[in-house]
């Protein structure tokens, strides 16, 4: 199956960061073969897609997520001790692998519908949002959670290897989901089971391990009692700080930590509207990048950002560290995007397979309409990516060279029944929280 | 005529705040006579309009913009001396009436896609802005500039003067229309002109003043230079901190200063993604509004935030907030949307006319579609408008009792038109930077 896409204004997201101000992209099945200035060439039998000038660049990937938690967005907000009070009783209560696959269908709708073709999960029932990824068509690097606080799918570490063990037997070798290990974060796994996670690391070279890291004060003063150690200290003590190590947050990383983790080669998701909200502080990105760890652009569950779309998150990530810097100069547009496409493929390990328009990769793109008036004039194309483009104008997706919206239309959701499902779980959690406040 | 709108769940914004979950607005000519909750009343001869579930609320106000700057959006950026590089030459070249009107209309466009319906705008040759927000159909707080920079509309002050008595010779007694004067900045004007316009204000009580006021740290320089006074002081020093200044950024305000402001009853307009983007620093709003100070929620041109609608605002002003506070409970939702719409009216002076549903006010209202994926499920509708609601959302918007949109369609301005002006003044700016760049 050749498809041929012409007329478009083309983002490939290569080393350089290149403009294509008018070109094409000639696809073969789920591959790109070229990429190129001008028109297309004569193939016969190709479908040809006319992009009208539209934007094509690289799907984005949103390297930190909790996607079955879009049944939580909006739930308690402003509310400082809200996971204590709400949400892990709910969790305790109610997600099961029914809610896991109904919240997750939600998230994958919505990545869809906002250009996200690849995104990293931690939750529970991992093996559920596994099949509910592979069936909306993204790719997923897709966490089982481990942790020590009564989740609700282990009673034990035991059995969340269990978990690990299910997940990774019906997902190895699959082509866009990726099983992964990902203890929750060091104080709520603990040195003993971050080292069992290492050794077990070790005997599964290609699964990734994802954890939450240097997030809170609380895990700070953790890591302190720990004989005075700081929480990357605590990881590497363990064995865990190595290459294939996705750490999401960063907020709390020094100098010292920022070298050990480029030397370790991990990686690091950087959160900053779930930051912000949160009123936890500013991750040191352009620090990290500049010490060598590549840093991707993530939202963190629905209930911390609210949205799953990286271009919510754009605005916050330049002007963040612009704050930080004092200058209008740190974090441009380019380097941004540069973070939300291929930098964050490699983040997840895939940026020889994905992230960039070039032959060889996968077909995993989007086409972005430019036309609203919020978007015009264009003087810089990143900057209009940056500054002014919503997630609603994105057209088209496609995976692995298989359209999955069109026209704003998702073709491997049921809209209808995924926002009926989800609404389901919803109004279980609404009733539940009047019990709880009814109990004060 | 009469208009009611029925089966909507209606934010009036009034002081408390309520949520009407299933309601309907009546509406007579350009102004509401019940906003209430249940079915509508019957009303022979009745326009009604099925909001079939779909959000109503007030039309949302922006108390700071250069809407002619929209042809300048997303250009220089990440440079730090754009100013004096490109906009200063490019605005002193080609910033004649026909591109005010081309810049202005292209930015009515996007605010009234955006579901802004009032706006407050400082620029140059301010009697064209004038002519096309009230072609638009929207409502202006209009300020013809005065400034020390070599502006491109007058060579000294006195010729500022004549353009501001032009102003509110053509548009005084104007219903949506409202002529403002604008001395630039403190440090741009000086004490002298600073003391003329307050005297000049003493004659037209009527007429709102409009300033940018601690922003930079030139600023602050140039106010300590005036035997050590900070730029609040300098302007109570000129008599100009009185009812009806408008007060854009206020970032380097003290406590001090803020009971000096809260004496004077002056307002503020806060641009946290300008300040943001420019890395000057956060305004800190949580303090000013307890300090009580009204604050409402700006853009500032579109080259500095990029874009003019208050959706894109929301995150940062809230997440500013917490990170100030370090905490989440600052700057909770239900106080963004106030700030966006009745405190912001009362910033320009015009909340016993609009800012809030209510009998009595003109029917200033905006449709909003909550089906998105991103927005559901619906915990706190604040929380929702705040954190996932696009400006692509909004479907209709109202002014005055008269449609300027419905289903996304703009009615007042022909898009083809005011696109093709803009971008026709675009191209003469980048053929313009093409030649400062090549001089070095």
């Amino acid at each position: 199956m050749t498809t041929l896409l012409t007329n478009a204004l083309i983002l490939p997201c290569t080393s350089d960061m290149p403009v294509i101000e008018r070109g094409h992209i000639h696809i073969e099945n789920d591959t790109i073969k070229a990429v190129a200035t001008g028109p297309a060439p004569q193939i016969p039998g190709a479908n040809i897609i006319d992009a009208n000038g539209d934007l094509i660049m690289p799907g984005m990937v949103n390297p930190h997520c909790h996607m079955a938690m879009s049944l939580f967005r909006g739930l308690g907000e402003d509310v400082d001790d809200r996971l204590y009070r709400y949400i892990l009783p709910l969790e305790r209560k109610f997600v099961r692998p029914e809610a896991v696959r109904a919240g997750t269908a939600l998230a994958a709708l919505e990545l869809i519908e906002s250009g996200v073709t690849t995104v990293a999960d931690m939750y529970y029932f991992e093996t559920e949002v596994a099949r509910v990824v592979d069936k909306a068509g993204i790719r997923g690097v897709l966490g089982q959670t481990l942790a020590d606080f009564d989740p609700p799918d282990h009673n034990s570490f035991d059995e969340g290897f269990v978990l690990v063990e299910q997940l990774v037997a019906e997902f190895s070798g699959h082509d866009r989901v990726i099983p992964s290990i990902a203890p929750h974060a060091p104080y709520s796994t603990g040195m003993a089971v971050m080292e069992r996670v290492a050794r077990w690391a070790d005997d599964h070279p290609d699964v990734p391990v994802q954890m939450h890291l240097a997030e809170t004060d609380a895990e700070m003063d953790w890591a302190a009692k720990l004989g005075g150690l700081r929480p990357v200290e605590a990881v590497e003590k363990a064995g865990l700080l190595r290459k294939g190590l996705i750490c999401a947050h960063c907020l709390y990383v020094n100098d010292s930590d920022m070298e050990k983790m480029a030397h370790a080669q991990v990686c690091v998701a950087h959160n900053a509207r779930s930051n912000g909200k949160a009123g936890r502080g500013i991750a040191p990105v352009e620090a990290m990048r500049k010490a060598g760890i590549p840093v991707g652009i993530a939202t963190d569950g629905p209930m911390s950002g609210n949205t799953l779309d990286l271009f919510s998150q754009f605005a916050p990530v330049s002007m963040f560290q612009k704050l930080l810097g004092h200058s209008r100069k740190p974090m441009p547009s380019v380097e941004v995007i540069r973070m939300a496409t291929i930098e964050g493929a490699k983040v997840l390990g895939l940026d020889e397979k994905i992230g960039s328009l070039e032959p060889g990769k996968k077909a995993d793109l989007i086409r972005i309409d430019l036309s609203p008036a919020r978007m015009q004039p264009i003087y810089d194309i990143y900057s209009t990516l940056v500054f002014a483009t919503m997630p609603t104008d994105v057209r088209d997706v496609m995976v692995a060279g298989q359209w999955l919206m069109r026209d704003r239309e998702v073709l491997s959701l049921e809209r209808k029944i995924v926002l009926r499902d989800a609404l389901q779980v919803a109004s279980a959690f609404k009733a539940e929280m009047a019990r709880i406040d009814a109990a004060g």
